[in-house]
């Protein structure tokens, strides 16, 4: 830290935005946006061109069996258990050029930085690519040890097979154990992602401070009445499924809108004979609920239970629910929010707490060591489109609070 | 009418039985109902059957520029106004074997008491199978001069337009104004059909004594609402088009369970984006509202008006009714339903008054002459499906009504 003192370290908010406009253009779309997905040959183009730049900077680079890309800025104590930050760089198919990118590439900036005031820390730096975030998350669930042994459960929406998409990445499905890593390995890792949410525009604060990936299930409510004409079945004779099933959307939403932090959507709606002139006898929907807390996730949908029983009982339905996705909520480590926080007042940032309601690679590696994220504006909220819009400044600002929060790290873990 | 007083004439109810049996046969399906879609191959089989039936029973038969099938029976005063039933023989895809059929060889079977007891009427009795009222109604509406200008309105889903459609079944695109009737020329109209609905078996009824057809009015309910993470996007700050879709599905439903005769449903959905992450941001909806009073429909969308102005407030979305169908209510002659309810208790069936929330070619000769309907029950309100059924004892009592309602017709009615 001896350098650090002379002169406090910032990020080149230019070169950063440059970076982030460099890589848009492998899999750039007419709008702006980016179509990269993983293992495509755009994917494979951007992990090239990461490596190059990892190398560039001064970094070791080597790939596991999941095709993780791991770049190394080494510290004065190579014994030390490593500090690290990362993110993805595959996309969805009409996605932004931020998501994922950006916590990259801030990565890479921050080293720049030191690597440019010859800052070494004790501690290595490591900047993690992690493999299909957007799709099964394989990268950072290998690194937590989560993968399970079923390869079909990972082969790819076109049918190729797990082994030949980690082998396109440099990846060896055979050997995907030897990705796993432990808090022996790494002490911290630190997230940077922008917020792909509208909270911190609409507070207008600059930094959020992440306390933690909620946690999510998401169930499948399958509603049967019985399906007839829609002129000649009388009302008080029907067995209407879409009006039972309007009557569970409006349910859902009320619970959401309860005190609380949890959000809960009914996102998709399968109408079944879906003709005007033929009362539904079918209905399939989609339900998604997230919160910080089990418990609290828990309690909701007991009333939901009751809440669907009735309506069943009510409409004449019979209504199932069915589980078909949980993902445990993952808190992040109090003294890296803490660090974060003072990061923020030190460098004159506006900040909130929020939770991360969408899934990140972070949740993974919070299994195994202490876990943070710091979130950046995603203007409007959008994400997951090609009008994803972080400005430059905004970014800067993440990365600096990254680099901030990596050297207070630095301090903060024991070294020998 | 000597012979009739000998002894009251009826139908035979297994030769009726048999008639729907064999017609059946043609595009008969797997489980026991029918395809056969108006102009198909199936369709030109079975109406060859039914003309060659006609001439076997003592009928002369014309095909008009509609491709409507005309059976006549003559009377002795060959300048009279003729009497007339009829329906149809096309089906839905997955139909059953009552819908339409069972009016058309009911007709038949009366022509053949008739002609058997050598029972001559004052007026000529006319039996019509008329084309295409699964579809365009175009037969029905060809007699009623109401066919527009407009040949490609009546393109067939798959293509094929109506010039060849009707060449098909012996008809004349350029000629179609020829189909148009008159009261000078049909002195009243009575059709039989199944109720498809439940109406008469939940009240025990054998014969529904029809008031009229129903209006019918449809439209497209648009929400537009703002898509975005199901995750990220805070309750307060969502504009989800799926919620406030539910809630008028909901509206509708309240309206439709005000007292009144009147029905009103949701019967296609279509969610976009559809995804179980993504808040719906747009949802299509369809509207379909039936009553026998224009006034009464006016009064019930004034109200969904109102209603769905406040959704939209509500929910922060933005919803538009276009209407994209609208048919006039139909009302049948009183006196002719007076007739029918004479008959019933002249032949000790039990009936009740039920209006038709279902379109049938009947509203459509309304527009020019009387018109009568009468229903028989179908088993458990089934139509538009294989397992649409009406027992040979119904079908046969719902003829021997149709046989006598003629009959009083035939003294009602001036014959010079």
């Amino acid at each position: 830290m001896v350098n650090s003192l002379i002169s406090t370290p910032f990020v080149n908010r230019d070169r950063l935005a440059q970076s982030i406009a460099r890589l848009a253009q492998i899999g750039q779309l007419p709008e702006g946006g980016v179509r990269r997905i993983a293992y495509s040959l755009e994917d494979i183009q951007a992990r090239k061109f990461v490596q190059r730049w990892m190398v560039e900077f001064g970094m070791s680079v080597r790939i596991d069996a999941a095709g993780n890309i791991i770049g190394r800025y080494p510290g004065k104590f190579p014994q030390a258990s490593a500090l690290a930050t990362g993110s993805h760089i595959d996309t969805v198919p009409n996605g932004g050029r931020f998501d994922g990118a950006f916590g990259v590439l801030a990565g890479l900036e921050v080293v720049r930085v030191l690597s440019e005031r010859q800052i070494q820390l004790n501690h290595a730096f490591e900047v993690i690519v992690f493999t299909d975030e957007e799709g099964t998350m394989i990268g950072s669930k290998a690194m937590s040890g989560r993968v399970i042994d079923d390869s079909p459960y990972y082969r790819r929406p076109d049918g190729t097979d797990i082994q030949t998409c980690l082998e396109r990445v440099g990846g060896n499905w055979n050997h995907i154990n030897q990705a796993q890593r432990s808090s022996r390995d790494i002490n911290a890792f630190v997230e940077l992602h922008i917020e792909q949410g509208p909270i911190l525009e609409s507070m207008g604060k600059q930094i959020g401070v992440v306390e933690g990936v909620v946690g999510q299930r998401r169930y499948t409510i399958t509603v049967k009445g019985s399906s007839s004409h829609a002129g000649s079945t009388p009302m008080h004779m029907r067995q209407d499924a879409l009006v039972a099933a309007s009557k569970v959307v409006l349910a859902v939403n009320r619970l959401a809108n309860t005190p609380g932090q949890q959000v809960a959507t009914v996102g998709s709606m399968q109408v079944s004979p879906n003709a005007a002139n033929v009362i539904p006898g079918l209905v399939e929907m989609s339900l998604d609920i997230r919160d910080l807390s089990n418990l609290h996730i828990d309690s909701l949908m007991e009333q939901l239970g009751l809440d669907i029983k009735a309506i069943a009982a009510d409409t004449q339905t019979q209504i199932r629910l069915e589980p078909c996705l949980q993902n445990e909520p993952a808190p992040a480590k109090p003294h890296i929010q803490q660090t974060i926080v003072q990061v923020c007042e030190e460098l004159g940032l506006s900040y909130t707490n929020v939770p991360s309601r969408a899934s990140h690679d972070a949740q993974e590696i919070a299994n195994f060591t202490d876990m943070g994220m710091i979130f950046v504006p995603s203007e409007s909220g959008i994400s997951h489109a090609e009008t994803e819009y972080t400005s430059p400044e905004q970014c800067a600002q993440g990365a600096n609070v990254l680099l901030h929060t990596l050297l207070k790290l630095d301090q903060h873990y024991r070294c020998h």
